[in-house]
């Protein structure tokens, strides 16, 4: 419990007296333990402190234990507390359809409420699944980098406690967590790591796996966010707007080292073209720089790139 | 066969006519089929190729199995063969020791011969292997790199080999490998990755994890290659030699990325002191910089870090 408590005291050290914050609440032990200690902490540092519940709609009986959550939220003294249902669609599998209709809520309760914050209850646990998952992936190394601590107005004060720190916390406060049973259907891959593979790699490779997984995953996010910042001081130089699209300079494209030069080049077309360029087709572009012995022009979704002289163009197709 | 082939004449493409490459061979498929393949397209590239055969004295009769892999690499016709008895010690654990009086008898034999390669028969399942032993340890990105390509004379052609591509390939040709015992005793966390995490891990995830680990560690290693550029760049610039030590300038220091900071005080200390900060070690001298408020010295294992002013001090201790 002071493990936790401190972790949100941390979270929510730099914002200013009377500012509101809200956690998201779904009645499990990760967020009922984070709403316990943040209506203990929040009145301490002058702050206000609601919850924002979500009904997924998703299952039968899902309006009850959205509303039981509701009163423990009231219960531990947080106000307002806010319950929206959400109309989750198809896109992308059941997951992530969830995921993105949650946060449109949370961002429009956000602004009805004004608040400065949303606390979310993911545990080191959860950053050590998020990062097996995207392993398992294989999409690169931005898929190691889990959850982060503060994205925008969202916060993750939880990353470093265990979930069974968090179970501990609700049974000595005597609060009673709801067991969501989608946590214990093994059709999710989620559900497979946690209940399978994080175990199984603990018992052959001797123990700590997920401490391991989050402690690496902080480290190449933070590596990552160096080579973001190099990327986007040197596109500025690098670029030239043109009818259609943009164009970007060899010779310079080439002074750079690998990592740096697929950046720029990703950031280019992200930037333009809001098309995401897999690994495949970004070293397609880099050989246009590195190897370059006239190769015709490359056609990607979207748009077609082509080198002319001493400079590549990406132009709308 | 076709691949391992390929994967040869691709890793040799930069020698120069006459030169000798040799193989290491343990006699295992995965060297055998190398040494085949190698025997195949060296003299093809105006190449001489050897074997070299390291009898590491650890196993009963381990004289009689570099014995039957030199008559093999005789056989395909590899000239000079030769077998190198080693004397392995203990420091480190006794894998590191094997490897590190391995790569000692390389060494030496490549500087006997004047070879101006050496082939090692790593494989894309071992490169994965190395990658999730890496994670398990959780020692940070590095780890997660894999095996480098090349490095220094040594080079690695079939990392992107399947290993059930080498014992294929062996049949294919009717050459009979030998069976190390070691790689089925799970006393050794490399067998049990092998033998039970890596099947269940593309069981429970939906296959192709060793492809996605190897692909992650690929981008990882240009990344990290990246930032070692520029903190190689960057430190020339920041760094003043001094009696028993150097400094760093603090606000240039503090102007870069935190994993950049980091680096280029590991670079320094290493370069300096030989000696490698952990990833603690490295953030209490980063807070030097990004959290001043007059702390007292650090000290470290073979040396002291302050801050005096506007430079951060390294001296031995």
């Amino acid at each position: 419990m002071a493990d936790i408590r401190r972790a949100v005291r941390e979270s929510l050290g730099d914002l200013s007296e009377g500012q509101l914050v809200l956690v998201a609440l779904s009645g499990g032990a990760d967020s009922l333990a984070l709403a316990a200690a943040t209506a203990f902490e929040a009145p301490r540092a002058g702050l206000r402190a609601g919850a924002v519940i979500i009904d997924h709609g998703l299952q039968e009986g899902s309006d009850e234990v959205a509303q039981r959550a509701a009163e423990q939220a009231t219960g531990l003294g947080l106000d307002p507390v806010i319950v929206r249902r959400i109309d989750v669609g198809e896109q992308g599998g059941p997951e992530a359809a969830a995921r993105q209709a949650r946060y449109a809520a949370f961002m429009s309760v956000r602004k009805e409420t004004g608040a400065a914050a949303i606390l979310l209850g993911h545990t080191l646990d959860d950053q050590a699944e998020t990062v097996l998952l995207g392993l398992a992936r294989g999409s690169g190394a931005e898929s190691l980098w889990g959850m982060h601590t503060v994205i925008g107005p969202m916060r993750r004060p939880m990353l470093q406690i265990r979930r069974d720190q968090t179970h501990q916390s609700c049974v000595d406060q005597g609060i009673e967590p709801w067991n969501d049973p989608h946590n214990s259907d093994d059709r999710y891959t989620r559900v497979r790591i946690r209940q399978r593979v994080l175990p199984m790699l603990d018992e052959e490779l001797g123990g700590g796996v997920a401490l391991a997984l989050t402690r690496t995953a902080d480290q190449l996010r933070e590596d990552a966010e160096a080579l973001a910042h190099f990327a986007q001081e040197q596109i500025g130089d690098l670029v030239e707007h043109a009818e259609a699209g943009l164009s970007l300079e060899a010779e310079a494209l080439r002074a750079n080292p690998p990592a740096l030069r697929q950046r720029i080049i990703r950031l280019a077309v992200q930037s333009e073209f809001h098309v995401s360029l897999t690994r495949q087709q970004t070293l397609e572009v880099s050989r246009l720089v590195t190897d370059w012995h006239g190769q015709g022009p490359l056609h990607l979704p979207g748009l077609q790139v082509r080198r002319e002289g001493k400079r590549i163009f990406f132009t709308a197709a």
